[in-house]
């Protein structure tokens, strides 16, 4: 059996104010491109944040990798795919590639966000809620799981 | 007897992300200056957001005006200087004067903060603790307002 | 003759990002939705910041005034409508009615842009370019402006 | 002979539009104290912006990376340590510590620049300019390079 990437592509115009003196995307606004396509993502799989909070739980964002291959332009159309990589012990792992508006790989990241219960104790197995949602949703090999 | 200015200076320096591809301050990024100006101006005179909540309000930004003269470039050190208006009803009014690292006055500005009880009631009237707060530190001309 | 008005619509997404900590959308960012609408006119008229570059001209925001009415919050999707006022002298005026997600104005607002030649002389009388478009597109009273 | 790790320390103040509706500082904009740092450092050692355009050359960020340890909150007052880290090939590459008011490790991360010249071309040695700054700044162990 073999996994199904469970992914979306959201996509996004680049705006005046997020280019800066060098005619680039600045590297720090990227986290906001992967942010609208996690959104966008949660959306559609039902993983928001009011899902989290309605359970019990919060999730914050513990760690971002970005790597740019190609700069980004002012009023490009860009595309930012979001997989979802699923792990053993509880982290939500997203990784992204941005496309530019010549469909070129122009950045590639990954975000990894942890889970918190009530009691503010970081989560080291799945609580059921995303257990279920993984269930439902992910289709993984039990091979490479075991 | 004359009204005293309270006001405060503050030095900023300007960030590169804060620039745009026509090389000068995206307009956007002055609200972040006044705000790092307020923000001092309210550490100073005991104005905190904190000071808000324990006395069981709290206070937003309603209005803001922003007029450039000159334009900011990366690197400039520039001075924010923050006054605060007093009105007859609540209203929190700031104006702010922006000076380059030329000391040229650079832009112009005012924001309108109202208050706001723990019912989500607008205040009219100035609370107790915001007319303890002006009868220590503004000093006010009784002829100009009555 | 009646003034026929120059406006569109654009709906924008709330980001997580945009959102403070008292949960309402943090006020210097209404500048970026009236960014992204006035972009989404300028796209839609012709206006667009590379046929000011082509003519030797360029445009900066001189002045803006925001004024909010009712908060906005993470997840709405807003309404910006921005409308094109024709002024006398040379300035670029767009005033911006902002729609929460129930179709309640949340907020109001202005930007003028004036606009420099080559020389960085700033342009009192409407450019060759410039009075072309608005007879293309601006339907003005006579009467109103005689 | 040791290395000598050239660092500085730059002190910041959280502000409160960096902090999100879970009352810490958004992930994204740590990238804003990595630069603050950055450019501090830079300011200090002569590695500015302006020099490289001085020699003909550009330099972009090309990749990071942020774990964070513990959030960071509206009004702690941070330092960011960041230290130069020398490389073989043409990188100029910086790892950041980030404390919280507390003196508590809150972040690290780290940022990579590409050097560019007039062509556009990725330079794989460092540039002449460049050279002479690691001479004069960078005290290496000739053993660990050879």
């Amino acid at each position: 059996m073999q996994e199904t990437e469970l992914k979306i592509i959201k996509n996004i115009d680049i705006r005046f104010c997020e280019v800066d003196q060098l005619n680039v995307v600045w590297h720090g606004h990227y986290l906001k491109y992967f942010e609208d396509a996690r959104e966008a993502f949660c959306d559609k799989y039902n993983l928001n944040f009011s899902d989290f909070v309605k359970e019990g739980y919060i999730t914050y964002i513990s760690k971002y990798t970005v790597e740019h291959k190609l700069p980004l332009r002012y009023k490009e159309k860009i595309k930012v795919e979001v997989m979802f990589k699923d792990c053993r012990t509880c982290k939500i792992l997203f990784v992204y590639n941005v496309y530019n508006s010549k469909n070129q790989l122009a950045c590639i990241g990954s975000t990894e966000q942890v889970v918190i219960d009530k009691e503010g104790k970081l989560m080291i197995d799945w609580p059921d809620f995303l257990k279920s949602w993984k269930n439902t949703f992910v289709k993984y090999d039990p091979v490479k799981f075991e």
